[in-house]
């Protein structure tokens, strides 16, 4: 008979790399689903699409949305200030965003640096900080830094 | 010979149970430590200290903080803005922080909501958002959004 205990090995090692590589690349692919998600966002905006653009916010009272002027909780409270700000296309203008980091912190937890710009008559621009997160199945934004 | 199987069971219950209430009991002792270093941080801010309140971010040029003026990256720059912003401790005033959230995404990465305050002759107030990290042993924030 032939000694396989060498093949064992091997193919144990492989196993094992093919576990860490898959592992990685659920990590990698995570980040890169929020950037296409980011995309249908600014997509929603520049139809004039609010509701649209909230999808990918958390529907929880628990959201939060942190700007200059305070914490905002809850989905619906983030909805209001938006429509409430950008009542028309033209005061909306068109969104686009540049994402300047996104890393995967777990399975289920993203987290994202990127800058915002709305072209319009006065044009405005900024940064923002979101913290992604896979709640049943579904990849939201659980928190909103803008500023 | 009495059966010993439901107890070989009930061992494996308690030995799970007692796993599980660790990992949760860990989770939450990070948040409380990332509080108690932002303890230490305003300590030595209203000492005066900024180094000492800087030891808490990442020593890294990949450090990232977020303000109303856009992003400065590495530890080196940040410390930079703070000392030109606060050049004095009359300027600096008396730093208190407000935790609304502190949240462990995994076994070395915390977020966490709060607020700022500096009480001085012009008082300032504002809110942040931190991305503490654990790395190389040692729980540090790796990106501040303070707006």
């Amino acid at each position: 008979m032939f000694n396989f205990g060498w093949m064992k090995k091997l193919i144990f090692i492989f196993y094992m790399f093919y576990t860490l590589s898959a592992y990685c690349q659920k990590k990698k692919d995570n980040t890169e689903l929020i950037v296409a998600l980011m995309k249908q966002q600014e997509v929603s905006w520049n139809a004039g699409n609010i509701e649209g653009f909230m999808k990918h916010y958390w529907h929880s009272d628990s959201l939060k949305f942190i700007g200059s002027k305070g914490i905002t909780y809850g989905w619906q409270n983030t909805l209001n200030n938006y429509t409430k700000a950008y009542p028309d296309k033209e005061t909306m203008g068109l969104l686009s965003f540049t994402i300047l980091e996104a890393t995967a912190l777990s399975e289920t937890a993203v987290y994202l640096i990127g800058k915002w710009e709305l072209r319009k008559l006065k044009p405005s621009s900024g940064h923002f900080t979101l913290l992604w997160k896979k709640i049943d199945g579904n990849w939201v934004i659980v928190a909103d830094h803008s500023s």
